[in-house]
């Protein structure tokens, strides 16, 4: 089967740190499932691994949506089963103190021997077939594209959120950052009952895609003057635009004791970061993840969210290596592998 | 009467950047008392003050106790009664929706019309006399001396973590910081119900001024290998250090869902730091501040907490500038001014 790694030595034969090549088709354990797979979304995360992030040296991808080919007969899922899978792989051993309950987000999120599909010791979705635990699995219903089921595992991200608690009946909420995850974060915030919805960006076309009922304000080139406008206006405050200037931006927005959510990482070397603000303002930084999938599930079957706007081009598998280059450049959003 | 104020041009004949000059008696307004300073505490916030932190410029100093020399008559306090005095000054206006609700941490904390003792908008302790609303005075039993009084106001920002419900019983603790506040914390956390409490700090002189039943760690010269030995060891770790390595390592320190209590504050420019270990594991930071004053009374009444240990030396109010360059020597813990 052809799959796309992380090209090493030799391999690297363009720009993108990536390499189209064959490889044998994967052997499940014993509690894993085949599953085939028919879409992969390319992340931010994928293209920062290429550069190198985690060390990561095997077949990339973590969103996906599949159908199992073959599955151990007591697992539910049967050939053609259409499904989409949780990409952390907590270890579940008996001598494992956070796998103690399987049920709890300390199992799902954080087991310390965990395999993450994709990203740390697990083989990933860019290619034609994978190997996944069956707990880690979830059917896919009808009512659901395929187009729209790859984005199950980033909508799940943005559910994190909500999972958190985070989110109260008439909040002031703020997104900073327009792009995929913000973009499907404030889709999700719009199915809850915030007071107010603002999404911060520096990109019209992109900030345009967002929910009519959220209000929009473009902080390009008058970033100072917006957050004088806005400052301490909002309960909560999602930092997703992955640069350290949205925490600091998101230390301004937030009221005294209000919560600001880091849904991306940054380094804050040369931010002129001060925890000064968040200190005085008392205010609660909190980290968030990977989400629940049935939430997500839910939320597509259901039409709640609208999730094909986002998808800027669907690449045939054999052209994988444009589109890694494609994801790569400016002002793209969603770019997905048709297997 | 003798007051230490900010030295501004002229002023400025040593090199503490304060200046100890003659001032009339300030006038209470009808809502406030007159205060005779007992004594005042020299606290790092001051010296940062004097090098023109908050750009305040008026007479410094926010621990203290004094007498009361009047006061209104409805207030309860009568001339001698020996008070001690939260710092934060609501507007208490009819139209400020934080001051709402009076007896709320918002009201108290983060009134943004506030004024805050000898640091934003009102003049301070270091005085002979002072004002402040009766409603921010707090009255001290007999069984706390004068010296002890002076620590109510830091030891209610130490409380303030207990008032935020950050400690679960059971919990594994960590302070990171032996200087006044660091071992202030650790005396109030070691009357909690923690499993562990562990004080890592780089003084051993200072470190065994903690309460027995905690444990200490010596950093200096070999923090990466007590990163290694206690990572993830802790559910809560509060940072009071005030350097950015120390928001680094709680980062290494705090467990999966963990929080990270910020008391202190610091630029992060050149630490490196980098959110990716707050987000990956979703850890809670949280701000922490002011406190409340009944629970450090009572914590002093009681003897839970022991002060005394904590001052390094009391100045008579002449040798304020003195007082203050000591305060700024290295290894120096309490400095208090005995007026």
């Amino acid at each position: 089967m052809r799959v796309v790694k992380v090209a090493t030595g030799d391999e690297k034969e363009n720009t993108t740190g990536a390499v189209l090549l064959e490889a044998p088709v994967p052997c499940p354990k014993p509690e894993e499932a085949l599953v085939k797979v028919l879409r992969a979304g390319i992340c931010a995360t994928d293209l920062e691994i290429l550069k190198g992030y985690m060390g990561f040296t095997g077949v990339i991808g973590h969103e996906f949506v599949g159908v199992v080919e073959s599955a151990p007969p007591s697992s539910g899922f049967t050939k053609g089963s259409r499904v989409c899978g949780d990409i952390n792989m907590a270890c579940h051993c008996d001598d494992c103190t956070i796998c103690a309950d399987r049920e709890s987000v300390m199992c799902r999120n954080h087991c310390p021997n965990r395999e993450v599909l994709g990203i740390l010791k697990k083989d990933g979705t860019y290619a034609e077939y994978l190997t996944l635990p069956v707990c880690n699995l979830h059917k896919i219903p009808d009512e659901i594209t395929d187009q729209e089921a790859c984005f199950v595992e980033p909508l799940a991200a943005a559910c994190r959120i909500v999972e958190q608690g985070l989110i109260k009946t008439g909040d002031r909420v703020a997104v900073i950052g327009d792009g995929k995850l913000g973009l499907l974060i404030t889709e999700v915030l719009a199915t809850q009952q915030c007071s107010q919805l603002v999404l911060f960006g520096r990109h019209d076309n992109k900030m345009k895609l967002a929910p009519p009922s959220v209000e929009r304000v473009n902080v390009r080139d008058r970033a100072a003057e917006v957050t004088t406008q806005f400052s301490e206006k909002f309960d909560v405050v999602v930092e997703a635009c992955g640069h350290p200037s949205g925490l600091v931006m998101a230390g301004d927005l937030v009221r005294p004791l209000g919560t600001v959510v880091l849904k991306t990482t940054c380094a804050m070397d040369s931010a002129g970061f001060n925890t000064a603000t968040f200190v005085i303002k008392e205010v609660k930084i909190i980290g968030s993840r990977c989400g629940p999938f049935q939430p997500a599930i839910s939320l597509l079957a259901t039409k709640k969210v609208d999730v094909n706007k986002l998808v800027s081009k669907v690449y045939p598998f054999p052209e994988a290596i444009q589109a890694i280059q494609h994801a790569g450049t400016k002002g793209t959003l969603k770019i997905q592998l048709a297997m």
